[in-house]
């Protein structure tokens, strides 16, 4: 039996895993950490209206059925694209007859690393929850500071990057501050925080057409997001964002301006573009390597003369293209080439607001409650698992109608560590 | 207006906060964390059925329709009795005229503190989040080892102490091992994996009646856990037990043997037990204090000739009762003596199985699935919260019906980086 080794549990790996369930090989399915994130809901983690476990789910669990498969948790070391081998941190060599690389992106800083320890990005549950623990301490340490000194700090959010998730996190702060908190302290006046989206282009949601982009531009400005467009980060601080308009004070900063594909693809060799994603064929191969598929944000895939969107519907049907390949080869039927299926691109903005691009089942332009509602539906539709859609639908309805939130918990170790110090180094 | 100054925001402090309501009277809660914990549960976050936010909420969230009353998150430094005055760590003195403390129990390992790096306890959501992390990061190094070399190391669970948290610990545990993973890894086997429990006296459950004790010790065996009655514990490494019976090897060791006060009522210089419960009078102040309440797992108070159990139901009932006497002194009433009043007490033993000693509203001892379904039905009533106790509700109906565990995350940092340089050091 052949083997095919996954790399990489997220939309893209889990989708290949799963269309091979019925097919004759033994899958290998790699990931460093042991759950698949549904990555577009992080920032509802982060502002606090849902908990890691709702939309996170251990990648055995998913697979636990299929019998051909085998999970690993292990980080793979290198590559031999010669001998057909992964090596991995703990497990010796694993031989392939297939690769899928599905290792996804991360934040790319633009070579400003040093950034990052200022402005931490949303693509991990650690990700999510350092965030959340560091926005509902700036509150704490606000209603601490009025008790004592009768002021505080700027409560100011400062999220960098006005693309699909920088709108997403800029409305579900804006809803944190000026609905959800309202009532809860006694000393501040949570109304008056304020949350600046930076974007260096003339439009937020830069790839959405023009309608959409200024509906975007019109909601965020109603749920109480200052937005500077035009403006370009020049410099990024603990306590303050320097840009082309000027330094802003921030109490928190949120990076979703840029990302870069895992370094995997360099690292083989492969033809890469500007982002380290790998240029692939029309099978998603790279060049002269048929058993090895990129699937999911680490692919540079043109079609129509435009490269992809990175974004959760290209990397599952990426996923389930290659392993469809796959079948195909075993079968002795001719490979099919990889035609991307576009359904259309939403983005939410705080409650009750969002825009959406839908290109299926009809082409249309929703802004507004209409989007939101369509948006709440599909991304229940698509989380993972009876359990999480019914808690995630449930806790919206909570959310939403109570306007309180509840996985507002400090919880994480970094930052009740650096609270605590902070709290040690003022006495 | 008087000041009430309460510190801790457990089941005492919330309590003696929301009975002061409507007092005329300023409230002030001082907590280190922003969270109220439901401790009872924090079992289920360690085996992955709930989320920490499912049994944790806000105390701002909690009291914020108390207009009368100010949530803060900060450390008591220490308290001035004669001044009267609480010395936080970032906030300056907070004065008072009458305090409630309600600062709780941590683990005590009888002179060992040595012990705990190995063999954590259950007290907090970090606790829970980190052995959550231990538990099922144990499964996937032996699943990698089996692939690796055909062997690994026992999946040996070893809990420390027969009182109702070891109980209910070691029960998921094994329904955990022996149900829930069973169908998600390829080369381990996780129902070979043994689940013992250590008792240093004769029987578990040691305050329950003798025949719910030896229902408790056969439910427990029937789920297969492994008891040793009339084992003491003579030390404790990172990978094994050593004790009276011999060396018992661990992958994962918890400890569930001892609590001993806050160090707070010795701090202060009020008498206290060997525990360090501060001794209190029958409206539950300590000597010659009459206007400082000692409130749950702190207060060491006797009725019957019999020290009340340190659970949730005394702590409640402490602080609505310290609430009540300071009303009584406000509208220059006699204060009444408190009195408790015992509802009875009752453990879970995994899934479909308790044991439940009912004192109220009729005596009665209850055992299996009756007593399962008593249980039940009280948590969720007790949980804080319309949202926790409808997600909680969920959850179990998903678990005990499907086999699956929704929140079987490894996300915590420690145990990450911990697992991490395991991996190098392998390397």
């Amino acid at each position: 039996m052949k083997n095919v080794v996954i790399i990489g549990g997220g939309f893209a790996g889990i989708r290949a895993a799963k269309a091979l369930a019925s097919a004759s090989v033994s899958v290998f399915l790699v990931d460093r950490k042991n759950h698949h994130t549904f990555q577009p809901l992080l920032y509802q983690v982060a502002t606090a209206t849902l908990s890691p476990a709702d939309i996170a789910q251990p990648i055995r669990a998913i697979l636990q059925k299929q019998k051909n498969t085998c999970v690993i948790m292990d980080e793979v070391t290198s590559i031999d694209i010669e001998e057909k081998k992964v090596h991995l941190k703990n497990e010796g060599a694993l031989p392939y007859d297939y690769l899928v690389l599905a290792t996804g992106a991360t934040h790319s800083y633009f070579g400003h690393n040093e950034w990052e320890q200022f402005a931490p990005g949303l693509k991990t549950i650690e990700d999510a929850l350092r965030l959340r623990g560091r926005i509902f301490s700036v509150f704490e340490e606000a209603e601490r500071d009025m008790v004592r000194t009768n002021t505080h700090k700027p409560l100011n959010f400062v999220v960098i990057g006005g693309g699909p998730t920088g709108v997403e996190v800029a409305g579900a702060l804006a809803d944190t501050c000026h609905v959800y908190l309202r009532d809860e302290f006694r000393h501040i006046d949570t109304t008056k925080a304020r949350v600046i989206l930076l974007e260096a282009m003339s439009k937020v949601l830069g790839p959405y057409p023009d309608d959409l982009s200024s509906s975007a531009f019109q909601q965020l400005n109603e749920c109480g997001v200052e937005i500077m467009i035009n403006t370009q980060v020049t410099d990024v601080q603990e306590s303050y964002v320097m840009t082309s308009a000027g330094k802003i004070d921030a109490a928190v900063i949120i990076w979703a301006a840029g990302v870069q594909a895992s370094p995997l693809g360099k690292d083989l060799g492969f033809p890469v573009d500007r982002r380290g994603c790998v240029m692939v064929d029309q099978f998603l191969n790279p060049p002269a390597h048929p058993e090895i598929f990129i699937c999911g944000d680490l692919a540079h895939f043109e079609q129509d003369g435009k490269q992809l969107p990175g974004v959760a519907q290209t990397a599952m049907q990426m996923g389930v293209h290659a392993a469809e390949v796959i079948k195909q080869d075993l079968e002795s039927k001719p490979r099919k080439p990889f035609k991307f299926f576009d359904k259309g691109d939403m983005a939410t903005i705080g409650r009750m607001r969002a825009v959406a691009n839908i290109r299926w089942p009809f082409n249309a332009h929703a802004k507004g409650f209409a989007a939101w509602v369509s948006w709440l539906i599909i991304h229940i539709f698509f989380l993972i698992g009876l359990r999480n859609r019914f808690l995630v639908f449930w806790q919206w309805i909570w959310t939403f109608s109570s306007c309180q939130r509840g996985a507002q918990l400090i919880t994480d170790n970094e930052v009740l560590c650096k609270h605590e110090a902070q709290l040690a180094s003022k006495k």
